[in-house]
C-alpha cells in the first residue's frame, strides 16, 4: 500500500498552498512522508527553477524547507497527540520564522531530498530542522519555527 | 527618464534566475530600485500564490526577500566602489543565509512593497535587512547575508 503524504490529509480548505497544496494546479505540490523519526520529501526542480545556469534558485529551496517544515510540524503534533492525521480538530501550521544556510550551490537536473527532524514541540509550536541534499550531498540547512494556524485562517 | 532596475544591469549569463532574471520567462522577474539610501521593489503576487485562502504563500515572500537582497547587495557594492552597475568586473551576489520572520498573514490581491537597507558591507559580503509590506503594514521582516558570487558560477 502506498503511504499517504502529510498533504493528502490536509482538509480541502487548506489544500491550496502554492508550495504544498494538492489542489493548487500551478504550485509545487511538495509531498512529505515519515521515515522513522524523521520526515522526507523528494522534489524535482523544473529546468526553469534556476539561479545561475546549472544551479537551483534559492527561493525554491526556501519554499521546500518552509512547506516541508510546516508539514512535518503538523505530522509531529498529531503523533504527539496519538491521533491519525485525518481526525479532528485539524492541526495545520504556519511559519513564524524561517532560516536557511546555503552551504553550497545546489545542482539542477537531479532530485532534491528534503529531510526534517522535530527539535522541539510544545502545545502550539514545533521547531523543525531540515537539510536539502542533491546526489547525497547536503547543499542547504534550514530551521522552521511553526505555530498552529490561527482559527481565522482555517 | 525611467530608472533602470538593478536587474537590468545583470549580464545575460546571470539573468536567468527564477526570482529576478529578466530573461526567465517562467520566473517572478523581481525588479529593484534605489530610493535614497534604501532600495525597494514592488511585486504583485498572482492569484495562485496562496498559502491559505486570501493570504500570500510564505515561500514567495522568502523569494522576494532573497532576490531583492542579492540585488541590493550588488547595487550597494557598486556604489561603495563608486562605479556604475554596467561596468566591469561584474559584481553579482549569492545568498549565504536567509532569515525571515513572518509577523502577520500577508493579504493577497494587493501589491507588496519590499524595502531593503544595507546594514554591513565588507569586500565580499553585504548584509541586507528588509521588510515586506502590504497596504502600508509590515507583514514580514528579513535578513540576507549575501556574498560575492564565486567566479565558477559567473
Amino acid at each position: 500500500m502506498e503511504q499517504k503524504t502529510f498533504q493528502d490529509y490536509y482538509p480541502e480548505d487548506v489544500s491550496h498552498c502554492y508550495g504544498c497544496g494538492k489542489d493548487n494546479k500551478h504550485g509545487l505540490q511538495i509531498k512529505s512522508y515519515w521515515d522513522g523519526e524523521e520526515t522526507y520529501a523528494i522534489f524535482n526542480p523544473k529546468p526553469y527553477h534556476t539561479a545561475t545556469k546549472g544551479y537551483v534558485y534559492g527561493g525554491l529551496i526556501a519554499s521546500l524547507i518552509d512547506c516541508h517544515g510546516t508539514g512535518t510540524a503538523s505530522a509531529a503534533m498529531y503523533k504527539k497527540e496519538g491521533r491519525e492525521m485525518d481526525t479532528k480538530p485539524t492541526l495545520r501550521f504556519v511559519t513564524a520564522s524561517l532560516h536557511i544556510d546555503f552551504l553550497k550551490p545546489t545542482p539542477i537536473g537531479t532530485p532534491l531530498e528534503i529531510r526534517g527532524k522535530t527539535e522541539e514541540i510544545t502545545d502550539r509550536k514545533v521547531v523543525v530542522t531540515e537539510t536539502v541534499s542533491a546526489k547525497g550531498k547536503v547543499c542547504a540547512k534550514g530551521k522552521v519555527v511553526a505555530v498552529l494556524m490561527p482559527k481565522n485562517m482555517l
